[in-house]
């Protein structure tokens, strides 16, 4: 099976500390994966470099620029239905990210965070979850706002957003809302 | 690599239109993967039997039934903030689910549709996406309530769920929708 994904952290170096900002904490990561994934199309986004890229879904949406998931033919037929859905959840596949880190500085943020506490693309599995809003379908292309990904990133999952178990507006995240008091 | 789930359909036989039901339709899946996952933890329910399991988030919310998410302690810093998040999204991996249909027709809907417009387990990549309630964390258990899966499911993701992307209260599914009326 390919395995097009380096399990290592660090990219185009030995040194697994490479990249790595003071505060942030490495995670040995397995000898083995567990099971295997199957791209199953692209999203063709404006941003072909990190720092055009919206940093968050937030901007992304901010931006409301209307982005295409190119999905592979043969999954053709599982698009019937999604055009009733106003959303969707769109799962992606973060092909750039290192994967070994457990706490991250983000550059924005200046304090080291979990990052199951974090959005970050780095992560042990790096898969992206964006809520887009559907604009249209025109055969296997699907036009959406509210992605915040650079261009050709592997798509891996659609999803229809549930309001009804998907949608809690009260909720909160805690070092988040306290850092805008 | 290790490659624990088989990427065929149907599991226990050659036969790949076993327990396809009329009116489903397979896709053939790829030759090869894309790329790899680790699973970083188990979830942990009280259902160990599909029939007793939830069919969906709703149900297991409605249930109100406390289930534990198991993180591989090699992970154990990333949850660092994690306590302050009232919600999450929870990501796991649907290790029992075919991979290989396009359009499925669910025992308690009776008609076709896309598995993109379905929160089925089985899709092209068996990921399954919950919303959840943290109740609490006690090293690397969470106690969480949302989840419908059958006791042991791996767990590959932990993200916070940030209200302000991802609720959309009035989203609309349809398809689903016009079902209630």
């Amino acid at each position: 099976m390919a395995d097009k994904i380096a399990p290592e952290g660090a990219k185009g170096t030995d040194d697994p500390q490479a990249g790595v900002r003071p505060g942030e904490i490495r995670a040995a990561l397995p000898d083995t994966a567990d099971a295997s994934v199957y791209f199953i199309g692209r999203i063709r986004t404006s941003w072909t470099e990190r720092r055009d890229c919206p940093r968050n879904a937030a901007e992304a949406r901010e931006t409301g620029a209307v982005c295409t998931i190119e999905l592979d033919p043969r999954w053709r037929d599982a698009l019937r239905g999604v055009e009733t859905c106003s959303h969707l959840v769109v799962l992606y596949w973060m092909d750039r990210s290192r994967r070994d880190l457990a706490v991250q500085v983000p550059s924005h943020y200046k304090e080291g965070r979990g990052t199951f506490a974090l959005r970050s693309p780095a992560r042990p599995n790096p898969i992206a979850m964006s809520v887009v809003r559907l604009e249209g379908i025109d055969g296997c292309r699907l036009s959406v706002v509210g992605i915040d990904c650079l261009d050709a990133t592997p798509l891996i999952d659609i999803k229809p957003y549930f309001a009804s178990v998907d949608a809690i507006p009260d909720a909160v995240v805690g070092w988040h809302a306290d850092r805008k008091r």
